[in-house]
């Protein structure tokens, strides 16, 4: 079967070339066109960027004369599908325009907050796929906008779904012990980090709290409503190079213990595996638990399931709360966070027919 | 004037020798005898331990010949207090043994969950300091033991108190970021610890819920009433050499600012500097409060005020509660929440009258 | 074509299991047999062991019962070949007992220095593989002991090897910048090695100025003529996971420029995948030249050939030498410098007729 | 005693935060004058500048308006001495102009390498002062430029110094591994030293050789002749915060063993102490030997004497050399290599009567 044609906006930048790494032999898309700003436009792929990746750049991949993202009009026709890594300050023109002729999937921001725009996370809300629809007609594209949500929200998302779908949520307070690698490259000054904690994400909280409740909310009438709870976050930074980890402390509609999470997590699982499960980039497990109680960690876990699994462990009751548990919660930044993310966003839009669009 | 005799337990650990370091110079107390186990007793102080300061170990202390804990008692006659660093497991024995006939001083837990022992924090608790005397009428001994709390509940314990104090607390969710220091010497495997985080301190959070209440409880006829809200703690390891950060989150009885917060830390402070100021090792800030945002951060700020103060930033209100707030907190764990911590207890004690017993 | 069946000593530790993980899946041996020390025998392995490393350990080998590694003489009929990762200390006679019977293969250093033994390291000195029809003859035994290199020794001498064949190396100095890694588990303590270097590594040196005359010496009526060269170390630990970077000085025996080398490395690169090409384990570039100026670097470069190259650069000339080199190498202390390099040296016996013995 | 007033050019940079923190409390100099680029001219200096140093910014220092470097020469008569903390490609200009009418102490390397300029180290080189008179004469100045060495030369020339003192060197081989603080803030990207080595710092091993012949040059008929021996170096960044750490190889004219270099380095601290001990900043053992077999290690030792010792250990025999030793070396980059370092060659010069010039 001939693969989708797909080009990559910002393929220079660190989420650019984790879109290339998610799309190195993927059986349904390839990569047929790379584009990056004015630096490195008319180079050689190879020359233009400093490739990060312990995987090794194809020479293929390499030798691929890097495009002007400002120019991709001109070539989009060519294209079956973008996907664009661009900083969020400049996504919003570029990515809508594209939109306006082909679907757009992406791990910028700058439509996120739109009401006609889904955070698509196939696991969580694939329900408000059809959002896409309304975008089309409302703004009159061909294509559409498929943002992805912010590294942080994926895991906690994934984490609380299980137990929306059962009890319900109330309240969430959540802790993040974000990674280096979340703030891109150069990102922190080494000075800044060592023998230390950053306790401050610019926008972060924010963006989190925002998200979670849309992402979670329900879909009626073309709408998303969001989540009926509150969610408040103090967002931190630590030395770990890859792999959020999250300390959340969940307050339930009704009595739920620790069990009835293994519970839930368990259907949700296999309901994942089910529709899911024939996603290239899916995970075998979308939530891995882990019984050893100094689990999970992020040097040993966060490669799990390719970096797709949402692995949580330390499920306890929650003494400060009459309904509710607290548990640890790890996802990869830069792989379910990121460009392999949104990915499988994109497999999911294709298996329901809403691409090609 | 001549400084009170005293003798250090379990001397040549990482705590007993942090309780030299505090006391080298100190106005009020000399250090008279170091107690340890078989392994160090009869050697010269220098040669039993691994001396881990940067501060210098002086000639003194180093010729010192170390005696055995358990015959301590031979000697006790020679001393006005003790200061205990002794391991959980024997301080029981020991420090019991010690307390019939002398003011025992501990950063151990043997002793704290016990109703006539007052977790004595001076700027917290004072008010049941006089719990001592009960100790002494119902054990019918002529000292007493003084612990203090968890290293990780000292911070914690220091920042709510302003709140208490006015709006009051209904429930606190508080994730820590704990320093590698405080798992004590030889403590963890670097392969553990390196580009990771674990999750879970044993005992720690158990700890700090119960200490939490039991400090900020309140006093009346010979009892402590534990305080009436409650504490739910997820306790996790960083790479950071010292320095305890919390994230913490507050619901208040009543509607309570970022700005009431720092205006009762302003009376609180005010209030410690009037009670406190003339101990030697009282911190003249009790309560630092950082405004910039991305602070407190521990390389930068553990050691304000030599590791006295608690460093506060961040405050925000709780948009997942009606009334309360967030913010971050950071003590530093082998001074205010350990050795000199304990001998600001002991200088409270004298100052009003306790010590000598 | 059926397996070699070989059995594992010191299954449990850390060399031990990166046995294991080197030989799953692989396409000569099979992995039939578990031992370990009391604590472990008679346990289900995935019980026994706390597994390490990030590939996940499969069912079978978890299931497998580890038995007492001092019975492998009563089950040794069944195994063709013995993986020995015991510690050097019981590697002794466990080792020799073992050689009397089976070919043993190890990672110990118990039987490195002995004359009849050769440090295996066939990109280096095939040649002295026949020295295992020595032992057999004079120690009356079937099989034989073949141990590799100190993980700092195999660096330095795959990346001397292209000097010695051409120019000749009259005096190397060479400081290490070793991995927390190769300290084994539970190794160092973290807080000897946060923010710290520690400029000493037990019997280190004197083993890699040792190992490297041996290796690289001639071979000639049965015995090893050390290479007549001097070696002086400097061995160091630094914060890196897993990756020993040396930085080497080269006084030659003729005038050698960086160009020099290079062009040696490639003859030797290409006589290496003549030779040793076909080995499962081999890696296709044994030595990899990196041009940037700021390489090797551990983290991102200890991977490539899956642990199995040995990364080189900076090659300059040396100011203070009349004819010489300076470089900076970089081999993977737990792959190449371990159980996977053994596991390459057991491939050459085999493919060189001397294993089966 | 009036102090001396200086002014301190790139005031709000690393290296002059660092001369603010030595000059505090100075009993000979006062800081008068803060001068900046652009950006913090007009400002005050608490507000234009990131305080980075744990010790508290003086009250009266952080209300000082920062004026601009280019505007010093209207103010220079208010100033008895300039200490300048420029980077190198700004300094030659700026510090030469100053110079003309008064002395100038330099941490940029501009002028180190100018035949009619000393780099001042007092413990290696005080018989080269004088060279500033020639200086003076040649150019017309009424002041000068004295430099200090890069931060990895200083703890080089001052450990060989004893050597050369006594027996005589021929050849020196050194790896370094040098602190993230020494490449200046924001220097490295955390991403590119996490778990990490860069074994490559630009121009630093040109500028040790170079410097280490000439501070340990001789002096004479107002010329500098370079020591007349070769220097190789491999400089790396380690991540360490503070301290470079040397692994030193030494070749020397005729036998010398590890015991003739403790023998020599007491003497040169005796030496020391009687030239140079009354100087504010000298520390009061200018090598400090260590006898554990493990140390110096940088996070342990580079604080001794307020950072102003050289700590040297682990000396031995080299045994690729027929005469020489090799040793591990620290000094503290930022105290020693940097502004403290040179405030005390400021303190000498005034002491030998070149200051006032």
């Amino acid at each position: 079967m001939a693969r989708f044609k797909s080009a990559i906006l910002g393929a220079t930048g660190v989420a650019g070339q984790q879109f290339i790494e998610a799309l190195l032999g993927h059986p349904w898309f390839e990569i047929s066109g790379l584009y990056a700003s004015e630096r490195s436009a008319g180079k050689k792929y190879g020359e233009a960027c400093t490739w990060r990746s312990p995987a090794p750049l194809p020479d293929a991949i390499a030798g691929t004369t890097v495009r002007l993202t400002d120019r991709i009009l001109d070539d989009i026709d060519q294209y079956d599908i973008i996907f664009s890594a661009l900083p969020s300050d400049v996504a919003k023109k570029s990515e809508g325009d594209c939109a306006a002729l082909k679907p757009v999937i992406s791990t910028a921001s700058a439509f996120r907050y739109e009401d006609d725009v889904p955070i698509l996370v196939p696991e969580v809300n694939a329900a408000q796929a059809p959002l896409v629809r309304r975008q089309q007609k409302e703004r009159g594209w061909k294509g559409y906008v498929v943002p992805g949500p912010n590294c942080t929200t994926m895991g906690l998302i994934v984490s609380l779904k299980p137990i929306q779908d059962t009890v319900g949520i109330k309240r969430v307070w959540m802790t993040s012990l974000q990674a280096l690698s979340g703030a891109g490259y150069p990102g922190h000054p080494v000075l800044d980090t060592h023998d230390n904690i950053i306790p401050f994400i610019s926008k972060e909280e924010g963006k989190v709290e925002l998200e979670t409740v849309k992402t979670l909310g329900s879909f009626a009438d073309g709408n998303v409503i969001p989540a009926p709870f509150k969610v408040s976050c103090t967002c931190t930074r630590v030395s770990v190079l890859d792999g959020h980890t999250l300390s959340v402390f969940v307050e339930t509609n009704a009595p739920f213990t620790p069990e009835d999470y293994l519970a839930a997590v368990a259907e949700f699982n296999k309901k994942c595996a089910a529709e899911f499960g024939d996603l290239p980039s899916a995970p075998k497990q979308t939530i891995v638990m882990k019984k050893e109680e100094n689990r999970p960690q992020p040097r040993l876990d966060r490669d799990l399931e390719g970096g797709m699994a949402t692995v949580v462990g330390r499920v306890r009751p929650d003494p400060a709360l009459d309904n509710g548990i607290k548990y640890v919660c790890l996802s990869h930044n830069t792989k379910k966070g990121a460009a392999k993310g949104e990915l499988m966003a994109a497999e999911y839009l294709h298996k329901i027919g809403l691409f090609p669009a």
